[in-house]
């Protein structure tokens, strides 16, 4: 019970940082779009050192509904306790949204009208999930001391590498569907978005499981 | 007597590091309120990490006073301790202010004139101090050494996620209404954050004894 | 084998990143160069601890030929597994040019434009690479865990501190002649950078040998 | 005389960091200091956080003629040390400035026109180097494998939050005295800005020994 409080606040509060954080770039720079990624991508790295760092010791601070199922799919969560973090993760990720938005005083949900489609950016969002996962993964696994550091290190460049500026978490997806602001994406754009996390997610799995599980290697 | 010195010099040079950063990133970014908070946020952020590395060990780096409360709630503190590091936290940040303000040439102490109110900017205020207090406990119990890393992760994001630029400290609150540059807060505005900041940081001393002191996952 | 696969995946990710963080920066900057070099450059380094904290322990995450050929040189691997290593790279590094490519709509390879010519140019290569070569065998040596730091930290200074931006690495090189983008060289212009790349870790080798074998102080 | 030419080897990088980086941006950045000094502090934060980690191991990794003398004046290194280091970190200071402009296609040597002057930036050279003075010496006894990432991270940051961005080291002073471009300073301001540098760390043993030689707290 309390790994899900944690995982309901820490997934609301990555998106209040997701959010919040594009509201004001884009708000200051003045249309620079750069200037306002690169606000939004700094902060959403920092925001997630200083989550997964906090809420880690209550949940494990996954997150992220994919990661979620990867860590059952390796054995470092129990299937059973599944459904149950992927709920927390999904509500907390709608709260956070009401809460970026009541913090810059607009109203709680707004559809979003910022097209993400097209095959490239499915490819993204694969590309983008199974880096992170695979991070997440290997750390957990290598050095689990690290992973905070690592997984903030791969959203942040992330925002950069990928045309959809690398959502990589269906919970966060669902949210950003309901704010009409520099993070949002159209609910009809969210599917092809989700349907591409989990196969990366599920690729992840696959190299994790033939690469890096013995470690016989430094 | 060490640790209150040691509260004083930090607690200045941190605000000497927030005001003077806001100075010149103003002046340098020709009215690019974007940019110069890129290089305010990256400035507090950069400093606060080496500030807590250095006068840890004099005097655990509070730097705040909502900080020292929690951790007198928490036990990490005797409560006889607190007025102390109060008073030399808030008489060092305003020796902060004038030590910013004699490094760019202004006059001692100025009133600022920046309105920050309304109902948007104190909630932002209890949601940044309630995320900074639960990342101190947390960090502080289950990850020592890294809670330097941690808290400057959360003060950069907080720039930029929440409509205040995330005061989140009292001490700072009441020092910046002391200057008429780019971090100043009106006087008049000083008593909405701090109570807000009160406010937060009670609901992360909660928050952290419901989920984060058992920590028997991970 | 399963230490060439992951030098595959590793590089390939690499050139993802620098590539298509050089398409995104200079897509959203509006011809701004220094903030697409920003994002670039910063994006590279938060990729980079990622990718060297996630790969590592599969291959020592080496993504760079003559970071294989120093490690043979100093007795980190031996010299029998260098071919298969650089091979895995070159062909990573070309691998990672069409997901970038690819990720952002764009052809498979196109040649670049891009001159990168001259002496100042080519000099500017061996010390980067020099630069490198010494963080990797120092660190690998005396602090083997802050690696993926220091490496990300060099690599992200290096954008800036050299007129070439620091390729310093003869896969990323080649694969860079391949895409028409931010982040593109001219075929014509890659003999000179791996030549002086290779002088540049020759050079590493030899101090490192000097300076920081016996290690005796700190 | 490993030492030594450790200590003339990673002067001269570091200046060829600070003064290749205030180069480039200020080419790329079309006039926006802001941007510039963004990336020349960067780019000095992450040179630092790699030359620290890398000849630490050789010499300390001072770089810094008044680290040493805080150094000789705290027990960490032998007084009969110190001439042979802070001429190596001078000579290597003048080295790095020839590279960096050979990098750059410039002169060996020019003479700044770069006037910086002024009590004001006098009192923030003395606040800049007791914070880092202060820094070095802390987490040199408290939490020596941090020290790298204190020390860029204050220098980071004292970019922003002194008049005179923080040079705070004599050999990076006099050295800089030699390059008119972004880094720049005419010879004649040198000498108040060492003194201010002398003074600074002076203040700064005095503190120490004061605050955290004990260390019974935490």
């Amino acid at each position: 019970m309390r790994a899900l409080a944690a995982e309901f606040l820490a997934t609301g509060l990555l998106l209040a940082v997701v959010v919040g954080s594009g509201i004001m770039g884009d708000r200051l720079s003045g249309g620079n779009v750069a200037v306002a990624l690169l606000a939004n991508s700094l902060a959403t790295g920092a925001g997630l050192v200083a989550l997964i760092l906090t809420f880690g010791p209550a949940s494990g601070a996954h997150l992220n509904p994919v990661v979620t199922l990867a860590a059952a799919a390796t054995g470092g969560i129990g299937w059973r306790q599944v459904p149950g973090y992927v709920t927390a993760q999904i509500a907390g990720g709608f709260g956070g949204v009401v809460l970026a938005h009541a913090m810059f005083g607009l109203p709680a949900f707004v559809a979003s009208a910022h097209e993400r489609s097209g095959f490239a950016q499915a490819l993204a969002e694969a590309v983008a999930t199974a880096c992170l996962v695979l991070v997440v993964l290997s750390c957990g696994r290598h050095r689990p001391t690290a992973t905070p550091f690592a997984v903030a290190a791969m959203v942040c460049a992330g925002y950069w590498f990928t045309s959809s500026t690398s959502f990589a978490n269906p919970a966060v997806t669902l949210a950003r569907a309901a704010t009409d602001t520099f993070a949002g994406i159209r609910a009809v754009d969210v599917p092809a978005f989700v349907g591409a996390q989990l196969v990366g997610a599920a690729a992840a799995v696959l190299v994790f499981r033939w690469l890096l599980v013995p470690g016989e290697r430094r």
